[in-house]
């Protein structure tokens, strides 16, 4: 029961009313991928016993996470740090730059890019001066940036949050503002080479994340087009049955077969002939059995397809990825400007929890499978449309479902128990006896001017075990302690906090002590 | 002379609307800000000439800037990369964690946190759902986090983006969106030690980046109240008399005198007598000092303050940073949050040209100097504004004017004809002779499998003198040359970039010799 001063609330009500309607989403929501916050999502339910005043901070909370964003906890960002480091130090080894665009764009930058997907633009309010909108993903603004400055060469990644107005309480913790995690390759080079670093990049990401098993999906939009063409699907259909092909990972072939033909229009057997192509899946093999193909063969664009995807795999070979990667006809990818390579990885043991906390997909886009976490094509159109003589600039890029890759990170760390530091902390500076604030002081200082990460408590009188205790919570292995003795004597008892065995080690050794110990942990 | 296709250019003539009343000003903007991009400030006074069709991507760019935003490059990034890499390992050192926040908080947590600057911030436009605007800065989304998680306790720092609709024509360089760069310890601790460690962080800091030599300035807003209390300010006039004195760095004691007497109202005689105050600099001996004054000592609040610089001081002493930092009276800061200790770090060498370049002062304040270079705070009251309680968790934290930092840097590096890397690669595998792109690819995967970071160009017989221009441009130091010999042999020839030597490495032995060869370098 509210009973406070109801200035301080000005929303209870309009929270309220927000609430009815869609608590039980939300509760669902709260529960299944609020894994850090079981006070909150405990609390939802008490909204229906009315609001209290202790209650309208965790309200609060919920608004925000209605609102679609929410906040990193050190614990989470942690985590985040250790992905990032992982996928960088890759992109990195590949001799990849980095770029950084404005998180808003020029609404008409943005107009037209998109589809129908355009209505989850958020735009800024019209204060006066040009109309700008948020960023939706890296790619436009990359291409943008690429046909500004007439670069024509360029291999470069990009990570940065991206924003769209998903409706949060329909998706099931769709997040509206995400990480994505982009690594392009722009040029005009020998074919299949930058696709296959691509590859190569996503098979070493994988890898080292260690997710668990997974396989690299590649397929190419002309040999897509070049099977609907000789199945006979008509021209201005290949789009919309691409996305139904889409479906394929979740749907089975009877449902997507009903799609095609009940809803799309297309003949039953042009839709068996499709049935029969995208079950096949295979290597190189299965590339150059498809290229005497009596009916695809017919088709020019699927032969200079099927041509290249041997030779990517001639690569892929060379390259020691070719355990992990499928030529699978099924795959389709949802976005409309590939126009050759496309790419999807998925892992093969999904837990399914994960699922309902990232999208629907690696980088937010659609129609990809929910174990998917990479993605990605060739785009060689898109930098074109920013420049007025239609210059092409040829891309291929994959990004990293980074969100998806965050919350198995997260469950992983929950399920194993695993302590998960947020600090780094080496060495707290402690003592046993009062009076000794201003000799901790001066020693942290030194460990801080020796590039020793140290802590010391701020208080002037710390109890021992209130100082051992901070190390526990937080990690610290080493406690440097100081008393009387240790002054005069020159030394500091320097304590493992794991085995808390002691010993005295002169003060002008402590740094390299530390350092060494540090480095055995 | 325009001529293009007309609809490739829907907003020619709102462009052309838009830059005729600026012009002069940009102009302006443009030669003294945009160091690196010369064709694009050459080309804005092409545009009175009309638009050309070669013109309308500058013409976008200028609107890039129009927006009051801008792209960062492989060079920039690779700039901020180092400076942010140098600040948050001193945050490290020191124990702290970092948390992330969404990029738009409900319009409602910002409002009523920044008095008349509020007209600055960023609303989204109403699709529906919550009303949302883009963070204004940094602090107040962390005080509202800290109230809504009941946080009571931590030590944080957040380094991200932030928002103002200032107008960019109007105000020389300043942007829309730009980093701030932030370290604040929450808590209720003894007093001036987590105060203390701020003011090392930012020696720490400042030192390490060699921006040349500088002063940190301290005062306390106690002492400042107080005196402006013996003096006989009235207590509703202490605010703006705050801010009036806080022009000190950029104005003389007459024109700061007259716009207390004639503008604030304020007697002749009073604004003497904080004359005399502020022009007070000095260490640990004026707080003694002025604890005798007849005048001061009177006032219960510059009393506690001066007792807490004096310890302060002695903290300070311990930590060996009294050689850079100031007591000064004049120093006032201009946001109204602080309630004790206030900090300010300038540059004492300042070159001039920086200074169009960033905001006004650090982390984008009001009314700090323009070497400013960091700043920051006591504020005890902030968070007490978000928890309906008011329960009070005292902070104190200080900002990096990191925008600064940048362009320091960047025209440091400039002046230098510093040739900055914009990737670590370590070695090219290259090839003299034709069709060895599959040998090329293999060591290239081998080095990649080993965490050696490699390039291979994207082509299947380049030239090796086009192969060693790369590497000259780029600055990779070595390259891995194959020949037939080579493949034979089971070696490959090592080659220094620098030097031109050359010398035979099997092929068992290659990651190894590069590691080596790059330590070395």
């Amino acid at each position: 029961m509210w009973c406070g001063d109801a200035s301080l609330v000005p929303s209870t009500a309009r929270v309220a009313d927000h609430f009815s309607p869609v608590l039980p989403a939300r509760c669902d929501t709260a529960i299944t991928t609020w894994g850090g916050f079981h006070h909150a999502s405990t609390s939802i339910c008490c909204i229906y016993t009315g609001f209290s005043k202790a209650l309208y901070l965790e309200v609060e909370f919920i608004l925000l996470s209605q609102q679609g964003t929410r906040d990193y906890n050190p614990k989470q960002m942690a985590i985040r740090e250790k992905v990032f480091d992982t996928i960088i130090r890759c992109f990195k080894r590949h001799g990849a730059e980095t770029i950084d665009t404005p998180v808003f764009e020029l609404k008409e930058t943005l107009t037209g890019k998109y589809g129908e997907d355009s209505k989850l633009i958020y735009d800024l309010k019209d204060q006066g001066g040009e109309l700008l909108s948020l960023r939706y993903d890296l790619t436009v603004p990359f291409a943008r940036y690429l046909a500004m400055n007439k670069i024509t060469n360029i291999k470069r990644y990009h990570i940065a949050k991206v924003y769209r107005r998903d409706n949060p309480a329909m998706t099931r913790g769709r997040y509206r503002e995400f990480y994505q995690c982009d690594f392009d390759i722009a040029g005009q080079y020998d074919p299949m080479i930058p696709d296959a670093e691509c590859l190569k990049i996503v098979h070493e990401i994988l890898s080292e994340l260690d997710l668990g098993d997974f396989r690299i999906k590649v397929n190419d939009r002309r040999i897509l087009d070049g099977m609907f063409e000789v199945c006979g699907v008509p021209d201005d259909k290949f789009r919309t049955i691409c996305s139904t092909v889409d479906k394929l990972d979740k749907m089975s072939w009877e449902d997507v077969k009903n799609e095609m033909v009940n809803e799309k229009g297309l003949a039953s057997e042009v839709a068996d002939q499709i049935g029969e192509y995208v079950s096949m899946q295979g290597g190189k093999d299965m590339a150059e059995k498809l290229l005497q193909d009596p009916k695809l063969s017919q088709s020019k664009q699927a032969c200079a397809g099927l041509a290249d995807m041997k030779l990517l795999f001639s690569y892929l070979e060379l390259f020691n990825v070719t355990d992990k990667v499928v030529f699978d006809l099924s795959l389709a990818r949802g976005l409309d400007y590939y126009t050759g390579v496309i790419c999807e990885a998925v892992l093969t043991q999904t837990t399914s929890a994960p699922a309902t906390q990232e999208r629907n997909g690696p980088a937010g886009e659609e129609g990809v499978s929910v174990g998917s976490v990479a993605g990605g094509g060739r785009y060689d159109g898109l930098v074109g449309m920013f420049d007025l003589k239609g210059r092409k600039v040829p891309c291929i890029g994959v990004s990293i479902g980074i969100e998806r890759v965050f919350s198995i990170m997260e469950q992983k760390a929950e399920a194993q128990a695993e302590k998960i530091r947020t600090t780094e902390t080496q060495v707290l500076v402690a003592s046993a006896q009062k009076n000794l604030l201003e000799e901790r002081l001066k020693l942290t200082a030194e460990l801080w001017d020796a590039g020793i990460k140290a802590e010391v408590l701020y208080k002037k009188n710390p109890k021992l075990l209130s100082q051992l205790q901070h190390c526990e919570e937080t990690g610290i292995p080493l406690v440097a302690i100081l008393g009387e003795q240790e002054i005069k004597d020159g030394v500091v008892k320097l304590r493992t906090v794991a085995t808390r065995e002691e010993v005295d080690v002169s003060r002008a050794e402590l740094v390299e002590e530390v350092k060494k110990r540090c480095q055995q942990l």
